[in-house]
């Protein structure tokens, strides 16, 4: 079985959503091929995979298409059950679930529009730091989201805050998010540089500010 | 343990997020109090339950809360696993959140949107005939989304679509999507109105109209 599986991930490296497609492939030691897409250049095998949204990551398994990051994830978990990266407490996974719809929808969203518009840029950065403090209660005695191992949560938020809007560019507000007003938070970013297959996927720094620069330049001047 | 559990769902009649919620307790059987929010004066519960969103539903299941329509349906699915409303196989079950999630960003704003700002109508009605499109090829062949029982998907959709964005108040123009051109989608759609507790799930069609109607200047006059 092993031998015939095909397990293909399009992606864009810095994109928070496939980093957390990565690391949770890496966690579960599922070998895969990369296909680095281009932001304004995607290819033909993106566009007819994913002809509704036209955007990474796009997953192939078995000649199977799976879309939309969250639902890769599950997917993961789902089809290769070893190492789990969700739960098996329907409570816990609510919470997760609804946490990483929350980052996807409202932070990635206030963090991305506060650098683009000066004009609404407090009032969203306010509200990114009011969100990601319901995320420092949730890690309140845990090394994780979901406690003692690295999972599903991490990955998302991982991927979307300290190792993406987080990374302090210019004028991002962020830096508010400070170790006395944020402990837990704060640690479970140490927790997070610890592991391997973290490390592995969290872009180059200085290129990965560059590229985001690129990106509120683009929106600025659409 | 029956009579013991606590199981509490807040929710506006008129709300798609909470019909399909309410579809799916009935389709498990799962005796609940349903206490009616009111729009525009939330009660202190519902704000103490989801301060994050302030919005319905929110199902209570022995005092634990669980937020968002979609999470919650897969929470149902988990805690109370008889009558599954999500396929067992993982690739069904990612499709099936694909279009879910889908139908609440796309096809809901979409719909809304173009019944408010009569400058984007066209083309959003439009983009909603595309997306709606998307359902049609997936339901060929098959009574329901998910084969030949109804579950998670139809109630998504069944809640959105057919029982909501397009009972054809004025304006909406979601009356091209004709049998000629979406035999499947109106095929499903009557297989749906058999179903005796989807039938108990869909609000009273004039109240629900004029409720929209509502809605919709409050839009427009925001």
């Amino acid at each position: 079985m092993a031998e015939k599986e095909e397990v293909k991930l399009l992606g864009i490296w810095a994109s928070p959503f496939n980093r957390r497609i990565e690391m949770a492939l890496k966690l579960k030691g599922i070998p895969y091929d990369y296909v680095e897409e281009k932001l304004l250049d995607k290819s033909p095998l993106l566009l007819e995979l994913n002809p509704i949204h036209k955007k990474v990551p796009v997953l192939v398994h078995n000649g199977k298409t799976i879309l939309e990051s969250l639902v890769i994830l599950e997917y993961i978990d789902e089809a290769w059950p070893h190492n789990p990266i969700l739960s098996q407490d329907p409570y816990e996974r609510s919470k997760a679930r609804f946490f990483a719809k929350l980052i996807d929808e409202q932070i990635f969203d206030a963090g991305f529009v506060s650098m683009a518009r000066a004009d609404e840029k407090e009032a969203l950065v306010e509200k990114t730091r009011e969100l990601i403090m319901h995320l420092e209660k949730e890690l309140v005695g845990k090394d994780f989201f979901g406690g003692k191992s690295v999972g599903f949560l991490d990955f998302v938020a991982g991927s979307m805050i300290p190792f993406c809007l987080e990374r302090g560019w210019e004028g991002m507000g962020l830096e508010v998010i400070t170790e006395e007003k944020f402990p837990e938070f704060k640690r479970w970013v140490k927790n997070m540089e610890k592991i391997e297959i973290v490390k592995e996927c969290i872009p180059p720094r200085e290129k990965h500010i560059e590229h985001m620069n690129f990106m509120v330049q683009r929106v600025r001047s659409a």
